[in-house]
Order: structure tokens, then sequence, then C-alpha cells
């Protein structure tokens, strides 16, 4: 394997890279350097590369689907090509085209994260009070965006890894008004709020939502004062396991996160997600625009070319 | 002042006297030291000194209604005993009594607390999961209790000040299954819980609950999934200005306790409490039995020896 | 009968005098005209005369609790002196403490409202956003005492007979912050409700609120945004009758109030009061004291001077 | 013991005397044969042999508050007395006045539920559907009482001993329309109802209901429709061993009564009660009027004679 | 200009053409008319004509989506066909085309209407009290189909303009029993209705529903008692805005709608509209059937053309 | 008609032929045997020839959407390839097309219950308390393909035909831990329940689920708790009638079913299904994958070919 490939690999599982969207694109570009550094003599063995190499991305980080999306449409990409250049002579021009698509494909993921931003940024009410939770760039890059229409932002800090400290900082400088409250506090601040906005790590078939652990407690919380409740999430997000009945698996964190050095016999449970149920989400923001909870699979299922029926 | 009464305030101001009935206990031993070293003449002198003392001893802490209570009932009775005794010669059996009467309470107060306990570990189901909020002895004293009914407690951690952490080690120290998880976990582990038992700051003529901020969002995701929710307060936890229609004050506390050195231009709110409405509350454990909510005011007023009608 | 009297009769059934606390002194000087003309020769007779009277006056208007129980309360009084003063001789003081007993009641009445305004007042937050209906003179009372907080008031307009029209007069002559909107924008207003306060018509034993139509879809939607809903109400409005189980009648009003001339076939109906039950209700503002609903009857009960075990 | 008290004791074991009401008053029959057999030579012999009575009387059902509170009232008064009398002379006197009390409270037995009856009679609207479960005497009383307002009586079967039968029968034998419907059908059949009446095995402190399986399922369905839930109550239905916190055991009752004769390796659960949160229900119907769940305890305690503050 | 389009351009301004379907109709034959006596000598010429007439008609009505997306399906059409018909003497078979798919859609938008009304028909349960607000001729449509199914109706008044009389009037003189009732007792009469059926100004991508004030105050209450709550819109209802993420804008109208002549000081808000949420709509009844209204955006994407990923 | 026709015809009626998927292939084989035998001298009159049996095979069960949908699916596909073929000399392989595409289609729908299976296993959490209500093949099938998963299921009875106990045997056979409950108790299990996972008569355009009388009960049961509510339903389940505004029609089954022989005037009402909505439920199970109730009628149309705009 080339060294830039490894470096990539490496990067990602040391946490330099972060964050789904970077993370997606430095799969895409390991698959390219893949390409490029080829020394396949047939199409057959160059889909095989890069499916190899695909797995082994994939591994990286057990849970981002955005990842492992991108990752399935370029293999499958590359069988439909390969099918169509099945002579000898093509193989360098499905090698380019292979390339081609990964590049513009890196980058749609930021083109289309700006018309999320945007389509996000014209959701916002003006000079509404916006409860938020944990870090998401995704909700950052909205509310940035929303910035001129004097906003307020509560940012619930998030306990026990406090991203909502970097939510609060990020936005301070972008001369936001933000106030940090402890979580317990959301009670208090949601009689005020005209909007809940929290980012995703991953969209089930039924429309729920997987997202750091509070974000279902806020739910509940918003849903009793009926406030509107949103979740930004590219469609890639979406988990089409579900789709298959997996359920979404509560992955339990190191207790030292919530008490470095605690006394004997307490013990601690540190679950890093929840699930917040379709029914109490008004929408998704995505790339295409604001959607419903219920039609993200469909959308996210013809984006990725997935077939319903056999 | 004596020097005895000197220290008693000053512990309490240091906190170095905490917890509802320890200060109650406290106030009332000042209250017997003064009346012991009291020069005054007549019944008359002998009462504006204890008036004085109490008004002093109740500035030591803002908001404690249980000693508030003690202080007013204790001048109450001396106001009463005077008038009975008026004679000169009387004023030593005004004294006497008037001490006896402040040590039988100290009594009553751990008796009660007793009582207390008993009235809330029957409560507790066999084998009954109770997720508890922040540090309340008067809650350790009914789990402790329940402890053989094989019960398993989750105490959230209660950000910013981690009193969650006191209660879990002493649970854990008395042999109780204890799990601490994070605030914003509530709505994960409600799903299994059988009840919630938390403590009571002070309780208002409406029966709503006055207490740690984060309680109210306990309460609410409790009602999502229809949990029973009680809180265990001594009657004495009666805020009888509430009564008179005067708004629970929500105190602002150092922003420093929820994040030390914050970069700039981020405000940070750190509300002290919240307010529970008594919809949301099953029961309140008390001295003389669990009541609903609505009689909390009956029983209290009754205990106080206020008269509602002039 | 007394032509002035007469006078009071026609008064109140031709609506010259209006309010619940108006009726109330108008009929105890019915009453002490009454006393101060009799011709009565013994207390039997006298207090015949007087309890005539009363059912007279409690006929003026069918559904006014308040004044049903301070002529009850009379009646009662009267009895229980006519069996202390037997001796003939005794008539006059009989007459004169009757008369005095009347002239404090209306005194006390005026200051009843005047501590209930108070404590009204002091439960209103600082800048609150207060939601109410129709008009009530308890309200009005609350809310010019509470004018110093700086609030806003949300008036609806109450129809068929626009009684929020009256409200927002008067509390915009009062220098009051007042907006007049169509009934059915509630919900739109009650996102940033910090309170609704509504008068009462009368109280059941259960705590159940009879009022103006319109005040029961008020306090739903107030429980869709968890805001408070509370009713300012004197423990004379208490409705001992739904005690002993009498269901509260629905008038219906003439169909002229909704639609002066509609065309044919179209039925109108117009539904004087609802009921709104004790669950949705937060409390009620008293003359004693800020009262969970479910305390209204034995607070009530006591005032009035009813006994539950016979 | 005398034949007729052994006659009493396995008359109520064997079922053969059945209902709160009628066990209640076998048992003071049973007292009264025991005061005019006596052969008790003093006031304290007298009380003992009552004493001992009364404990094995309470044993003949295990839960049923009515008989026990009132034994309980039989010996409370008994100890008052024979204080009084406390000279050898008066002990027939004792006797008979013992003996009399009793005669009274089985003919106040009668007279309450009587009272009773009227005060649900009243609270039936005019024309409604009303829904119940089980069967209760007092609810067929209040029912038959209402019969004339129109009424239409939904009767779930309840299973598993169809005990909705009994209430189906006794209702149309008395000429009103009912209906009877499996348990499940309870949703179909809420949207129409106006209101919910079930009787009462007993009700806690909190103003808790326990009542056959099956009623709590009735309320919160109910309560999604928001239709009334009314619960018919003696005050002697009230179970003061959860004012000290004892929780309420729901019994299992044999299997075969669900199924007769199962397959193997199939478990069957057959609690025989269930527990209706006090806020679910709007009231309960006592012989003293109409009153919210929270003044239940109060009530009855008063009724009881209980002392909260000793 | 023409002067016949001239003239539908004031009628559609001077309200003389009201409803969304009349003005749908009136601005299609606008464009007829732009093709009968168009003077372009070439397609692109011609496309920009219509194109320009298309923005004039847009803009009488600033809120009309049905308007809007059939304007812009035309210019859609338009675009399409004459990249078909690129030379210049296919120009007449251009126009021809163009004037007679106009011509079509306006007979399919009353054979769409039919359909919607046959689709909601069939949904009205047999003897079904509906209640309904403001008014719709699409709601009427279906009562008026559903007439034989013996309905109630219950008309909102609908303040400030009473388009509830409208409402009643129609269906009255349709011989359908209708009973006109203040909006604020939507609650009294909740409880014994079937179906609330309301129009639909437009339907936002999450399946929000615009409509006339009052709406979601009645779908709140709707859902309090668990009544089904549908909206009655065509597909080309649909904001496709709102899928790009704009908010819906609450038009404020004149306040003397709402009192003529206020006294001096009172604030008047008279918003025209509210949204009511998805998640209090059971569904829409649309021209190709009756949808869930998470649905509405998919199909109404479809029907207009409008391609999701570009 | 062919003997082994009228036999499966005869089968159907007689209920020896029971299952929505055993019916479904029933009347495929018929349609294949009508196929074999016919004596249709061009494709019209065989399409007539199986048309006819349809619609006779369509009668033999009034409700069972999955039968009505493959019989119209194969009709659907007979004529398509009529057109095709439109030869006379083609008319042999027409029909050995026909014959070969309801072949397959019979062993599709047990490959698709297979798939099924596996789907809704997945979604069954570890160690997980299951209720579910009635009996269906669907349902027991993903709870033994769970088996594994160390779950237990609580059954309830199903009054009045007791199918729970068809349920509770299958699955105690296979050696999963189940206990029966009457249908009452509902409320008392669902508290400690992590799924509720029921079959499908049929579902509605909307989402709505068609079932056993009960499981509307128990979905509402299941909100309060908060507790996940699926259905098991393959697509064909579909009711297309509802998508054109039918009403689902609410069977009234005979009363003896619930009372043998009861007593005189006592109604008994005997309703075989009830209707849950949408919002009720998390998910339908499918043989795509688990998918929103609110996809449903999307994917369905799709699976059977229909055109939503003609």
């Amino acid at each position: 394997m080339h060294e830039d490939i490894k470096k990539i690999i490496s990067d990602i599982k040391s946490l330099k890279i972060q964050g789904a969207r970077n993370v997606a694109k430095a799969v895409l570009k390991a698959l390219i350097l893949q390409a490029k550094y080829s020394k396949a003599k047939n199409s057959k063995s160059f889909y095989d590369e890069i499916k190899h190499l695909s797995l082994l991305l994939a591994d990286t980080r057990p849970t981002e689907p955005m990842m492992r999306n991108l990752l399935e449409r370029a293999s499958g990409y590359l069988y439909e090509k390969s099918r169509e250049y099945k002579e000898k002579k093509q193989l360098n021009r499905l090698k380019n085209d292979f390339i081609n698509e990964q590049k513009n494909y890196i980058k749609k993921i930021d083109e289309d994260a700006e018309k999320l931003f945007a389509y996000g940024a014209r959701l916002v009410p003006d000079g509404a009070v916006i409860i938020t939770h944990c870090h998401s760039s995704t909700v950052t890059g909205i509310l940035k965006k929303a910035k001129r229409k004097n906003i307020k932002v509560i940012a619930c800090e998030t306990r026990p890894r406090y991203q909502g400290r970097i939510t609060a900082k990020e936005l301070a400088e972008a001369g936001i008004d933000v106030t940090l409250v402890v979580d317990g506090a959301m009670n208090l601040y949601m009689k005020k709020a005209d909007l809940v906005l929290v980012g995703a790590d991953s969209v089930t078939s039924r429309g729920d939502l997987i997202n750091k652990v509070g974000t279902s407690t806020l739910a509940h919380i918003a849903r009793m004062h009926d406030v509107s409740f949103y979740s930004a999430a590219e469609l890639f997000k979406y988990s089409i396991m579900t789709f298959y009945g997996t359920r979404e698996k509560i992955e339990e964190r190191d207790p030292s996160e919530v008490w470095e050095k605690p006394p004997k016999r307490i013990k601690i449970s540190n679950p890093a997600f929840d699930v917040t149920a379709a029914k109490y989400i008004n929408g998704y923001v995505t790339e295409v625009g604001v959607i419903p909870p219920q039609s993200f699979f469909t959308l996210a299922t013809q984006k990725l070319g997935v077939k319903i029926y056999e």
C-alpha cells in the first residue's frame, strides 16, 4: 500500500482527521491515490484493489455512515463502469473516469454542505432563540449563515466531553450571541426557545435520529413545550442497515470520561448516543432541502442508488 | 453576643454546618445559648433579645425555609408563653420552658427524619430501579433504609457541582448498587425506571417543588414515560411566602462553576434551582406520611401553627 | 317591601349593578335596610323576614355563587344569634348585631379583594407576557397592581360579546402594554407567554373552574405549551352544590349575540360557559393566598362555616 | 366463641357474605353479639375480648380496608369510653353504649351509601354515555339512581372473571340501556363516552385508586381522549397504611382463572388489581360529596379520627 | 398588453376573482390570450413574452402557491417544447400546443377538484360530526358530496372576518345540518366530534399546513381529544420555497378588521395565518387520494416535474 | 369450472385455508389451474376467463387485501402481456408465461415472508420484553427468528376468540419464554416493555393500521409509556381503496362470541377490528425493510405497479 494511503488511514484512526465530511473526503482521496498508483492489469483486478481498500478504510471508524455510503457508492460506480469498458485497452479510461468521479464527489461534499447551510439558515426565524447540543460543524455552519438574523443560541455543555464548549467558542468567535448552560437546565430554557437544532450521527430508515446522548432528552423536553425540533443531516448520514432491521447499537464509552478516579464500587455508565424517535422530529435539513423525517430514507436511497425491489 | 453563638453563626456562613436539618438544629442551639446567658430583666426584653437573634440567624442563609420556619415557630412559642407568664418572678420559668421546648425540637428534628426515612423506604418497590438527582441526605436516608429491597439506583451527576457523585459515593459505601450517569442520559434510563426520588429545597403553597436545577427536566421526562416522581421533604420545607403570592427567585450562581476560564464573549448561565409544577409530582414523603403535593401547604400550615383566616 | 330594597332588586335585575362583588355588597345592603325597617315583634319573625328577602334576592341572578354564599352566611349568623338572644327585650340587640355584621362584611369584601390583588400581583413574574380572556375586575385589579413589573398583556377579544375589549381598554387606560387578538390566535401567542390569568364564575368541589366559554380552550392550549394557568377567585366563588354532585349547567344564550340576522336554516349555538378541569389549573389566587385547585373547597367550606360530617 | 359469631366468620370466609359494605356490617354484628354474650367482669377484660375478636375478624379478608377501618374505629370508641366509665358498676352502661354505637353505625353504612348514590347520580349528565369496568354495587347504585337521565352504559366484560356480565345483567334488569364489550375495545368506545365511572377496592394517601386490573388501562385511555374519570368510594375505603408509606401489593391470583388447562410451558400472569395514579382521576364520589383525589386522605383521616401530629 | 389580459389582472387584484382554483384558471386564460395575440417572431421571444406575463400575474397575489405553481409549470412546458420545435416554421405549432396544454389544464383543475371532493366524501364517516374553520370551497365541495351520509357540521365563525358564516350559509343552502359557534367554543364541541376538516392556503415540504389563523389552535384541541384532523389541499398548494428552507411568513393584516375604532393605546395584532405542524395532521385529501402529510412534497414535486437531484 | 378450482374456493370459504399468505397462494394456484384447463381460443377470451375467476375468488373473503392485490396484479400482468402477444399462435406462449409468473409469485410470497422475518428479528433488542396481541404468523415468524436474543413475550389473550392462546402455544412450543395475560392488564405490563409488535389486517394510505380489536388500545397505552410500537405487514396488505378515500369498515361479529347465552336486554357489541392512527406507529416491518408508516403506500403502490397520475 502506498505511504500516502497509509498516512490517511492512520490519521483517521488517530482522530487527526475528524468530522463526518472530512473523513469522507479523506477516504475518497485514498481511493484516488490507489487508482493513480494501481498496477492492476485489467478492470477486474482494479475493481478488486479498490474494493479491498474500501473495506480497510471502512474499518477505520466503525460508525460513520457517510464514509461507508460514499465507499459503497464508489464501488458501485466502478462496477457499472467496468462492465461498460470491458476491453483491456479501456482500463486507463476506466481509471481516469473513476478518479474524476471521486474528485467531483469531493467537491460535491463541500457544495452540498453549503446548500445545506443555506437551507438551514433560511429556516431560522428572525431573532430566534435556538437551543443546540454537542458540536456539529453542520449546525454551526447553519448558525453562522443565519447570524444576520440576530439570533441567540443556548448551547448545552454536553457532558461528559463538553463538546458544547466547542460550539460556544466557535459561535462566539463568529460574533454570535451564545450562552452555555448545563445539560440539566434544558427545561428552564426551553420555555423561551423558538427552535432546537442538532446534528446527526446517523438516521434510520424510520427517520429516527442517532445522535450524542442527551439529544433524545432534549427532544422530549421540546415536545413538552411544543417547540420545533430539527436535525441537520446530509442524506449520506442514512444508516442503510436499519432498513434491513438491524438495531442501532449504543456504544458504551470509557467511564473515566465521566469521572476520572471514582471511589470504589460505583458503576459508571457512559453511553455515547441515544435514539430520538421520528415522532419528535419536525424535519431534517439536508442538501436537497428541508424534509419530513419519514422521507429521509426514500431520498437517501435514491441518492445512494440502492434498489428497493430486487 | 456570646462567643458560642458567634461561632454558630460563622460556621453556618462558612458552610461548616451544612444540610437543612443541621442548620436548623444549630440555630435552635443558638437560641438556647442566648436564653441561658440572657440578662433580660423582663419577658418583654427577653422576647426582644430572642427575636433580634432570630433575624440575625435567618440572615446567615437567605434560602433555607426549614431554619426560618423553626425560628418563626420559636418566636411564636415565646410570644404566647410570655403572655401567660406575665409576672416578673415568672421570667426564669419562661426561660426554662423556652429552653426545654427548643431542646425537644432538636430531638424531634431527628425523630421526624427517622419517620420520614421509614415511610419513604416502604414506598420503594422490591427490586426497584430508582433515579435520583443531586445530593439530599433525606433521599440517601430513605435509600439506605430500603437497601434490603435489592434496589438499583441511577444517580445523575448533577452538573455543575457534581453532587450526584456525593450521592453515589454515600450509597456505594452503604453497599447499594449505584450507577452514575451524565444528566443528559436521563431519557435513556427512564424507560427502565420504577421511581424517581429527589429531595427538596422548598415547597410552594401550590405544591410545586423548588430544587436543584435539572429536577424539572427529570420530572418532565418521568411524565413522558409515566414513571412515578416523588420528593422527600419535611413539612418545614414549606415556603410560606409563596402562599402570599411571592414568586420563587431562581438564584444565578457564579459562572466559573460551569467553566472555570471560558474564552471571551461566551455568556454562561448558571441557575441554582428550577421549579417543578405539582402536576408532575405523585407525592411528597414527609415525616407524617406520604401525601399528595396539594396537601403539603395544609399540613405544613397546621404544623407551623399559622392561621389562614385572621 | 321598602322602596330602597325594591330599587336594589331592580338594579341587579337590570344589570345596573354588575360584577360579583358589587352584587354581593348590594344584597347585604338590602338585608341591612330590611333590618332597619323591620317591624318584626320577635326574633323568630325577624329571622323569617330576612330569610324571605334572601330568597328573593338570590332569585335576581340564578348563577352568582358569591351572592348566594353571602346570603346563606347571613341567615346562618342570624339563626345562631337568635338562639343566643332568646328573650324578647333582646330583639333590638339582635337587629343591631345583624346590621353591624353585614356592614363589616361589606367592608371585608373590598378588603379581601385588595388582599387578593396583592397576592396575585406578587405571582406575576417581572417582564411577564400574560394572556387573559373575557373581563374580570379581579384580574384587572391584579394586573394594575403588577403594572410596575413591566408586564405585557394579550387580551383575547372573547366573542360573542367582546368583553376582551373592556379588559384591553381598562388596562390601556391604566398605562399597561396591552394587545387585543382574536380568540383563534391563542395558540400563536401561547408560545411566548409566561402566564395565563383568568377570572372565575364559580369553582366546583373538585377544583374545576366554570368560566366564560373559551376558557377551557385556552387552558388546553396552555397545557400543550406547559404554560402556567391561574384563575383569580374569591373563596365565595365556591359552588357548594357541586360538592353534592350537581353538575354545572352550561347556560345557552341568545343566538343573536353571535349573528344578529343569520340566514335561514343555520343553527347557532351560544353557550355562556365552559368547564376547565382542575388538572389544567396550576392554582387559584384567593384572598387568603395562592392555593392548589384541590384545596379550594376545603378552604371555602371553612370560610362558609359548612360542616362536612353532620 | 358464640356459634352465631362463628357463623359470621365462616360466611365471610366462604364468600357467602360479599361486598365491602355487607362484610363491614357483618363484622359489626359480630361485635354486637360478643358484647351481648360477654362474661367480662371489668372494662379492661371487655376491651380485650372485643380487640381479640376484631383481629380474628380482620383476618377473614386480608384486603378489605372498609371492614378494617370500622373494626379499628370500634376499638378506638371502646378505649375512649372505658376510660370514661372506669368504675365497675358502669360496665353494663359501657356494653350498652358500645352495642348502640355499632347498631347506629350499621344503619349509617346504608345511609351513607344512599347519600353517595344521590351525589353520584347528580354528577351524571343527561343522556350520558358511561363506561364502567368490573362490578361494584356502589357504581350500579349510582347508575340506577341516574336511570331517568336516559343514560347508556358500556360495560367492559372484565376478564378473567367476567364481573362485567354481573354489572350488565343488573343494569339491564333495572331497565338501563347497557352494552357489553370486550376489554380490548375500550379505545373504540372511549371516543363517544362522556364519563368513566368505576368502584374502588381501596384509596391511597396520595389519592391513587387500587381497583380491579384493567382500571388503570381504562384511565389511561380516558386521558388520551380527555374524558372525565370518576371512582365511587366510601371514605372508609381509605388505606391508611399507604399514608405510612407501605406500597399496595398486587395480589397474583390462580392462573386457571385465565386458562383452565393451558398447554405446557406457557406462563400465565393473573394480577387481581392495578393502581391508577391520582393524576388520572377527576374526582371521587363519596358519602360526603364529590371531592378531588387529593382530599380523600384528609377527609378519611377526619372521619376515622386519626391524628396526624402525635 | 391586450385589454382582456389587463382585465384579468385587475379582476384578480380587486378580488373580483377569488379562490385558489379560480385565480389559477384565470391566469392560465391570460396566458392563452397572450399566446393568441402574440406577435413574437420566434420561439425565444414567444417564451420571453409568456415568462414576462407570468411574473406580472404572479405579482397580483403574493401568496397563492397554486397559481404560482401553474405558471411555473406552463413556462417549463414551453421551455421544453421550444427546444423540440426549434425551427422558425414550427412557431405556430408551438403556440397551438401551448394553448391546448393550458386549455387542458383549465379543465383538469376542475376535474381534479371533483376527484378530490369524491375522495374526501368517502373519508367522512356516516352520521359524522365534523368541525371546520374559515371558508374553503374545497371543504364545502367535499361536505356537499358527503351530504347523503347524514352529517352534522360545526362551523367556527372565524374572527375577524367571519368566513365561517359563508361556510354555514353555503352548507345550509345545500340542506346540510350546520351549527355556527364562536371560535373559543372549539374545546366544548371537540368532545363529540368525529373529524376536523379544513382547507389549506399552502403546504410546506415537511407537511406542515399554512392556513387561516385559528387552524393550529383547532388542531391542538383535536389532538387533546384524539380526534382525526384532515386538510383538503390540491397538490399544487405545495409551497416549494419551504423545501429550500424559506420560512412561511405570517402576514399581519389591518387591525381595523378586528376592531374598527379602538380606543387609544390598545395595540391590535391581526395575523392572517398560522402554521399547523405535520404531527397534528392525520392526512391530506388531494386529487390523487388521501395521503400522509409527509408524502405531500414527494407527490407534489412529481406532479410539478421538479427534480430533486440536479 | 374445474373441480380442483371449486375445491380451493370451498376450502377458503370454510376456513380450511387460513392466513393471508396461504389464502393468497391458494388463489394463485386456482389461476394456474384455470390457465392449464382453459379452452379459450384467443387471448381476449383467456383474459376474460381469468378476470371472471378472479372476481369469484375475491368474493370468498370480503376483507383480505393481500389476496385482492395479488389477483389484481395477475390481471394486470395478463393485460399487458396479451397486448404484447397479439397473434393467435402466441396464445400458448401467453398461457405459459402467465402460469410461470404465478408460480414464481407463489414462491416469492414465501421468500418475502422469510425476508420480513429476518428484518423483524434484527429489530428486536437483546433480552427484550415484547408485548403482542392476537395471533399473526408474521409476528410469530419474527419472534421465532429472534429466539436466540433471549426475549420474553407477553401475549394478550385477545378476547373474544382467545387468539392470544394460539400465539402463546406456538411460542412456548418453540421454546420462547411467553406469558399470557388478560387484555385489561396491558397497562400493568407496558411499564417494563421494550417493544410492542403486532400483525396487520390491512394498512391505509395514511399509514394507519387496521387490525384485531384491542390493537389501538395497546398502541395508545404504548404511547403513554413512550414504548415503540411496530406492525409486521407485507406491502400487499396495503388497502388501496383507502387512498381513494373509502373508510375502513369495522365489521361487527356475532355477539355469541362474547357471551354465548346472555340474559335478555343486554346488548353486546363485538367489533372485529379497530384503527390505529399512523401517529402511534413507529414503523412497519415489511419484506423490503423497516419503514415509517407514511412510506407504506408509496412502496406498496410501486410494488403493485399502480400509477398515481393518470
